[in-house]
């Protein structure tokens, strides 16, 4: 593994203590939804239980895979090498999200890694292959990072929208051991506020340039030429230039492409299953959240509202998807 | 006056009294801000606690013009026929938000109207000039409602930004008397939420079909091809086409324009001083309203923000402009 300790270079919501870890049989995650005011751990007993936590967006992102991947380890802890409970514990992490396909993916890489393992110390074993490809995370965040990196120019705005966490990060930190300057305008995000929660806080801790701006905000400054470059993760990506990313990406991918600022989107991992996203199923979740911020009522309770919670973007507005492998420009 | 009653078609607070009324030497304004959760009034005692109220965004839109034209009335039961202090009050008023030229507008109208009254009975005099213009401004939003309505077919989605208030309630109104089926899609519109607190409660209240949803999900919707029109107020619009309103409307604008979704916007009075609105100056409010949802912090302290109130709209992005005397087509 390279050397280069990455945890440094990040906000503390980011280390992976911070995200997800095994105490004996209980998965502790920390829960998303109430940083930056307090830091909660919600346990998980069972995969049922972390597939809940997924569910309800008590992590997201990456938050997800790491999750998942730990949540298999309790599951050998508790069972020991029952492929059939595993493979049936796969499916229920995997569905608890469906949009994001990271999860599924991996889930079915590791189930060919431990298929053909002994069954004594296979909980161990496990273990193992789940710190290895956390591991192997580490380094593809940081390729990542220095892709990202490549494309940060001196003086430069630069727009992003939810969490887009370690590569995001990571090419911020890169980019101001090299001198650049740049201020990082982050959205909001409704209605889970994950920018004003997660990304303007993180922004905060590591020192850097920034403005936390309504979701609203963005299209306005990229017009009024504020906005060099619009960085986001992804939630699925294609070789062919698709992106699936949260709400709100849409509009801005839109103004971007007017404006002539290009829009790049990190991807782990692209999904080489598909070659075209259009029309493809997203997820719309509980509408009652549109009604609140916070936890408290913003309207009246018989309006009625609608949460689709990804915007799918053609390879027209797509500048490049930044993969481990290098920028993939459509 | 025409005798077509339009209070009944309009929600609650839309009505003359729910917005701002006199009570001796004390103008009542509704909170607009505490709706609609709670029915406040706000007790304004002179010109500057009514410009403090415009500038605070007790009321805001329409609501601006009916607060500074009843300060006037105020004026003139405290000090008389006093012309020097009555033009000194309508600078106050005028200035207290910049962009919505409106106020400026119709208070200089009204001191062309009040500069030769006599000096018995001033007060009485002006008092029935302003109630004169405000049935002038029912009549005109009533055609603007006509105008409106004639662009509505039946099974739209239409979106809305902010509070559009009576011209956009009446087209609905005629709509629905002429047959025609829609649904709403409403902006929440952040920080202050008007399209949650004002908009929403008042289609529920009509018995309107209507969505509540985050500002970041109307491009994605105008994509699916939910949205067939996209109707807003505005605080300033040119007769060439031009069109200031309420932040968040570029983006949707944008997006309309490029899936073929015509955005018309209503205006009471095109500012005819204005050719071009390129570059206009347009408010910037206190960032620390973007760190806030319903008064609850939504970040850290620390963290910075940037709050840019409205949008700037070129004609290319305009199907047109709704009038009394017409829709006017950049």
């Amino acid at each position: 593994m390279d050397t280069f300790d990455i945890s440094s270079r990040l906000p503390s919501s980011l280390r992976h203590r911070n995200i997800a870890f095994l105490d004996g049989e209980t998965l502790l995650v920390t829960s998303r939804r109430d940083l930056p005011f307090c830091h909660v751990t919600v346990p998980c007993h069972s995969v049922a239980e972390a597939a809940g936590a997924i569910r309800g967006m008590v992590t997201q992102g990456g938050g997800q895979l790491e999750v998942a991947l730990w949540a298999m380890v309790l599951e050998a802890r508790r069972y020991g090498k029952d492929l059939a409970k595993l493979e049936e514990a796969g499916k229920v992490l995997s569905q608890a999200r469906k949009t994001n396909t990271t999860v599924e993916r991996e889930l079915a890489r590791l189930f060919a890694l431990y298929r053909d393992l002994p069954e004594k110390g296979f909980a161990r074993s496990l273990e193992g292959l789940v710190r290895s490809r956390l591991e192997d995370y580490d380094r593809i965040y940081l390729e990542l990072g220095r892709r990202g990196e490549a494309l940060i120019e001196d003086g430069m705005g630069i727009l992003t929208t939810c969490f887009p966490e370690h590569s995001f990060f990571l090419t911020l930190s890169l980019a101001r051991e090299n001198g650049k300057r740049f201020c990082v305008y982050t959205m909001e995000t409704r209605p889970y506020m994950q920018g004003a929660h997660l990304t303007a806080p993180g922004l905060l801790e590591m020192g850097y340039d920034h403005a936390l701006i309504c979701d609203n905000m963005a299209p306005g400054l990229i017009r009024d030429g504020r906005i060099n470059i619009y960085l986001t993760a992804s939630d699925l990506a294609t070789a062919s230039g698709w992106v699936i990313n949260k709400i709100g990406t849409y509009g801005c991918a839109l103004a971007c492409k007017a404006h002539g600022v290009p829009y790049y989107a990190f991807s782990v991992a692209l999904d080489r299953r598909y070659d075209s996203l259009e029309g493809h199923e997203t997820e719309f979740r509980d509408p009652d959240d549109v009604k609140r911020c916070q936890g408290a009522m913003t309207t009246l309770e018989g309006v009625n509202s609608l949460y689709p919670a990804f915007d799918i973007v053609p390879p027209g507005l797509v500048a490049g998807i930044i993969t481990a492998e290098g920028v993939v420009e459509p």
